[in-house]
């Protein structure tokens, strides 16, 4: 399932997927991602005789909550505690892991409560209310254009976000549905003390490894338990799901709440386009790259191959998700489909002299600015973007960017900030930045050297940025000078800096503090350069295209997913593939038949020694036809009466078309099993304490 | 510049590039690689003033030589010195280097001739006679489709050949232009035993490394001196090319003659769209994983990196040269005028109904097919292609499967077997299987752990072929298991194998020829299906539409590259970029400036020391306008005298986009210039055995 890491990515979402919008014009029979203030309750009654009522829509979205690192999860006991995927708290286990004990190789168990231990940086948000704030986004960059639209609309938004987060516990989000149709101010509750209570071992959350994911049939016990903590004690969280009491069956009404990272299904054709052909295809080469580095890395030794292990689990998922995308935009009947649907709109708005005169000439701007944008992706990407690949995470870079521009930033009112320095974002950003990272300091030479070596490459030997930055050093010299000469791997040397401002950052002989402050000017400037003459011009024509489209076919679809809470409904069934129906469930012993003891096909030991007391024909995994998409990771999926049934970590290979639009024919969302996840607790596991404290009967 | 290793190309080339033919209707001034049979001579004139006479032609075509592996080269001496690219010899050197002695590290002097050291498996091909045959394949092919049109036709190649092929000194090809248009038999003198004589350090003969590699100001001596011999004794070669006795200038005639590997001008639009959209970007993502792979391989130790850095090369050329291919297909204006070509050229045919009944379907036919082709890439690509990568080379099942199909197929009749096995073939498919080459186990296990990683990603953990090789192993184990099982790394025991033939196969406990039994059967079927059902569709229909070119434009053209020798022709002169002159020449001077002390920019010690004694005003590399392609690597270059006066060895960044049309604007062939080759002979190595013999005077 494709994690998307969405901080920082407002540029670097930008960069591969700029603005616009474009309605399709008939939704499909359960296609969408809806916005829980704007659910087709209608289409719900009509179709599966389902009363979404005001009580259940509120309790299944208090009960369900957005984990910051990019995953979705749910509350599922009364004491804050959380259900969401292994992979989306592979980081917490990283975090966690030393030489002497790898917890993504064992897995991890708090028998009693104080064992649970704290995941560095990690927060939960529950959504509390939601405000319509559309009218005074525009008026606020009514008339402009330019730096100075760009210049409005960042304060603006800077604005209300601070009005609305009035304490340390809450975090408000402007949010922008239908590509500025719509903004919506979203204040969440913010739950920033996470611990991990329970997590299996690697070898069975993700059994199959790259070879089976994004397939099916499945064998995953992704899952990993985790609580909020509040003052120091577990949360009381009154909204939270019953485990399932009915067994889920094949057409079962099914419902999954998470927060779908984002679609591409309202981009105009240029911008399409340029996803296919170019956008998408680099981001494939240079992840390939980067993945082959990765995976013979991990071949120096143990220590390497932890390090290396978790970054390459992401880099595979990113890539074949990618690829899986790419894939869709190539096939020439699904793309025919998008063309039809927005020559269709286009002949519309012609069709209205007043329509043509107002929105007639976005699309035409949209696909300008995207033009201008392609000529400066790759100075934004290699200068703005950090002198290595974005795969390619140097976290003593991006603390160093951190300290040098929140020491700048801080100093500046908090509406002439860059946006991710204005005052609601801070307590996020702070507590990124001092949470604990253990680094491995060959690793990450390793990996800067591959990266400053990318940036000669793309840039070219000659580009003055790139003599800036290496001088006459090698890669390897810089990467190791640089790497060796930084504290910053000590949260306390950050925590120093961070608190010192400005001018302990300018004092500071950190070498990677340095180097950030030799870069900033031209990463600024190129970023500015980006925002006036692209962003800018992307948001006002993306918010003129998504008008139009309200003019033509009212407001009666579902936004693209920007990463903000969404419902989906669908039914549990399999799918045909090549003239075979794949039925919808798998079990327990299907996992054993699968294994061949050499990893990603190997069990784990804890699973062959109770394979006697396990209920083989337990089911493990299943299907279903919800329209999901990354960022679902983790979400609860719940019967009509509102108990989770399953958990989602996955969509079939088909999903990945789901960027762009829904076929409902062939794409399936895969999830575990509640039963199959009660039954590995006590049988597997001996976890009593944590399934007693689901309530569930088995 | 890229290389293309040729040898078994003709699948692969099949598989990224299938069939078809189209003529640009007007060719550039200057754009063109001639055969030397069908030079423009006429334009020479015109434009030059300068008369191709008959002596003239003849003279550059003897003097001018191929290499086996990819390469093309000139005779610089009566005594068979062979002048050609240092990286058309990396193979030779990697060959005859030891742990204790790495010859692309330290370079070669052979000081006195019984020095000079036998390049194992290295051949050396003059073009003799021509002679059309045309008449006789269409002859043979006539009224025949599917698997009766493949089988004729390859029997019909197999037994001209072999006619022609009267001694092992003799190898004979039959030459496919304008894709089947003409179809020519070439007689090539080959010389089988090819000595070392001289090669400089690696780090001089490709400065700047894969940064500056299709970049330009340059600053290389890629150059190697080698020396073909007859019955152990230096070759007697009267036709050869003189040492240039005036100095080369800006806006000179320019000759190279040399063997461009393969172009697609005259591809449809149906399968440059493919080639843009699906073949390319393939390649690139599997070229950037092998490279971040091996990249980091090297990492492991000093004879890891020698071994890893020898195929790094190959791999990081490939892919630059690929990246640039695409880049030029997905410049909008650049397509559009290949799409209006075809347009025209279809509109003539459909204006007459005698032209358009008989090839007014050709287009249609190879659009079909093509997509036929793509839906049995994978399978053939995997299974037949040897269940990994191209790029990712394992020599040892290469011999398995050479030996295992060579001792099945030399039972049958010549006419009736796989091409490769041809009677007319033997002598170099048996010269290369004997030839020695030092393998690195534990490189050979890596390399081949990461094949069998992406065959079971490529084609599925659950296809019957990936459990057929697999079993219940992991790639790593079955990759050990594999060459630790093997003795075919030794030459005796492959001669041993390849003289007992198919009993001593069948006998053989080799665990790499067990291998390349049990899927042999595999292979050919999905070979078979590929060559009947795709293959001949193609070869007929792309032959039609080279007909309906002639009938529409007459033969004014020049063919698509093939690997066979031409001729191009054009000036000294740089080009225009970013608004800035790029003058034509470097000197030995601007080295030194460019230099940091790092690779890829540090100069050998050679070098250093001998700084006070160059001149640094000395021409280094220069530029001129010739249309050239990869195998044109080592090609002479020569002024109206016939004269060698630059040694080709890249081209610019641009001249990439010269797989599909010319841009005489920016296209740019790269040269080492004459002069540069002898100063440094003179100076830096003071190999004055190898100087004396060009006969020139500095």
């Amino acid at each position: 399932m494709k994690l998307r890491s969405l901080w920082g990515s407002g540029v670097w979402a930008a960069l591969t997927v700029v603005g616009g919008s474009l309605l399709s014009s008939a939704v499909q029979a359960d296609e969408g991602m809806w916005p829980f203030d704007h659910l087709p309750k209608a289409a719900l009654k009509k179709k599966y005789d389902f009363d979404a009522t005001d009580a259940w829509v509120a309790h299944l979205r208090k009960s369900s909550v957005r984990l910051a690192n990019g995953c979705s999860g749910s509350f599922v006991s009364g004491s804050g505690l959380t259900l969401t995927n292994h992979h989306c708290a592979q980081d917490c286990l990283s975090r966690l892991s030393t030489p002497q004990q790898d917890l993504m190789k064992s897995g991890f168990y708090a028998k009693a409560a104080s064992d649970e231990r704290v995941c560095p940086g990690l927060t939960v948000q529950q959504l509390g209310d939601i405000t319509d704030v559309t009218a005074r986004v525009q008026q606020a960059t009514k008339g402009l254009s330019g730096e100075a639209f760009h210049q409005a609309f960042r304060a603006e938004g800077a604005r209300i976000e601070k009005e609305c987060a009035t304490s340390e516990q809450l975090t408000c989000e402007v949010v922008s549905l239908y590509h500025g149709g719509l903004y919506q101010l979203y204040q969440f509750r913010r739950y920033s003390d996470v611990r991990l209570v329970f997590a299996p071992e690697l070898d069975i959350a993700a059994f199959g490894g790259d070879p089976d994911n994004f397939n099916f049939p499945r064998y995953d016990l992704d899952m990993t338990f985790l609580r909020a903590y509040e003052d120091g004690k577990p949360a009381v969280t009154a909204d939270h799901l019953r485990w399932a009491s009915t067994p889920l069956q094949p057409n079962d009404l099914t419902f999954v709440s998470g927060n779908p990272g984002s679609t591409e299904r309202l981009r105009t054709i240029a911008q399409l386009e340029y996803l296919r052909d170019h956008a998408l295809p680099d981001a494939l080469i240079e992840l390939a790259q980067y993945r082959g580095f990765l995976s013979e890395y991990a071949e120096r030794g143990p220590e390497a191959k932890r390090f290396a292990s978790a970054e390459l689990f992401g880099v595979e998922n990113a890539f074949k998700a990618t690829r899986g995308e790419r894939e869709a935009l190539l096939e020439p009947a699904f793309f025919r489909r998008l063309v039809q649907a927005e020559q269709q709109l286009k002949a519309r708005i012609g069709s209205k002299p007043e329509w043509k005169s107002k929105y007639g000439g976005a699309w035409a701007a949209i696909a300008e600015a995207q033009a201008k944008a392609a000529a400066m992706e790759d100075e934004l990407k290699w200068i703005e973007g950090g002198f290595r690949p974005a795969w390619a995470k140097t976290s003593l870079f991006s603390w160093a960017r951190t300290l040098v521009r929140g020491g700048a930033e801080r100093q500046k009112k908090n509406e002439e900030r860059l946006e991710e320095f204005a005052d609601a974002r801070l307590p996020q950003v702070q507590q990124r930045l001092l949470a604990q990272r253990p680094l491995n300091q060959q690793f990450e030479i390793a990996k800067l050297t591959f990266g400053l070596t990318a940036l000669r490459e793309h840039l070219g030997t000659d580009h003055p940025f790139v003599k800036k930055v290496l001088g006459k050093a090698s890669p390897a010299e810089l990467a190791s000078a640089l790497i060796k000469g930084s504290s910053l791997d000590k949260p306390e040397e950050r925590k120093r800096l961070w608190e010192g401002g400005q001018a302990a950052v300018l004092a500071s002989k950190d070498r990677m503090i340095q180097l950030a402050l030799a870069i900033d000017a031209e990463g600024r400037a190129v970023r500015a350069r980006y925002e006036n003459e692209v962003e800018s011009v992307l948001t006002k024509n993306s918010e003129l295209v998504a008008q139009a489209r309200f003019a033509v076919y009212g407001m009666t679809s579902y936004p693209d997913a920007t990463f903000s809470p969404r419902l989906s409904f669908g039914t549990v069934r399999g799918w045909r593939e090549d003239g075979k129906w794949v039925p919808a469930f798998t079990t327990i012993g299907g996992a054993f038949e699968r294994a061949t003891g050499r990893p990603p096909y190997a069990l784990p030991k804890s699973w062959l020694d109770h394979r006697g007391q396990l209920k083989l024909d337990t089911p493990f995994n299943f299907v279903t036809d919800n329209d999901i998409v990354g960022g679902n990771s983790g979400s609860p999926l719940v019967n009509r009466q509102g108990e989770l049934a399953g958990l989602i970590f996955d969509g079939n290979i088909h999903s990945l078309g789901g960027s762009y639009g829904f076929d409902i024919a062939r794409n399936r969302a895969v999830a575990v099993d509640a039963r199959a996840i009660l039954h590995a607790l006590d049988v597997v596991y001996g976890a009593q304490r944590v399934s007693a404290e689901l309530g569930a009967k088995q």
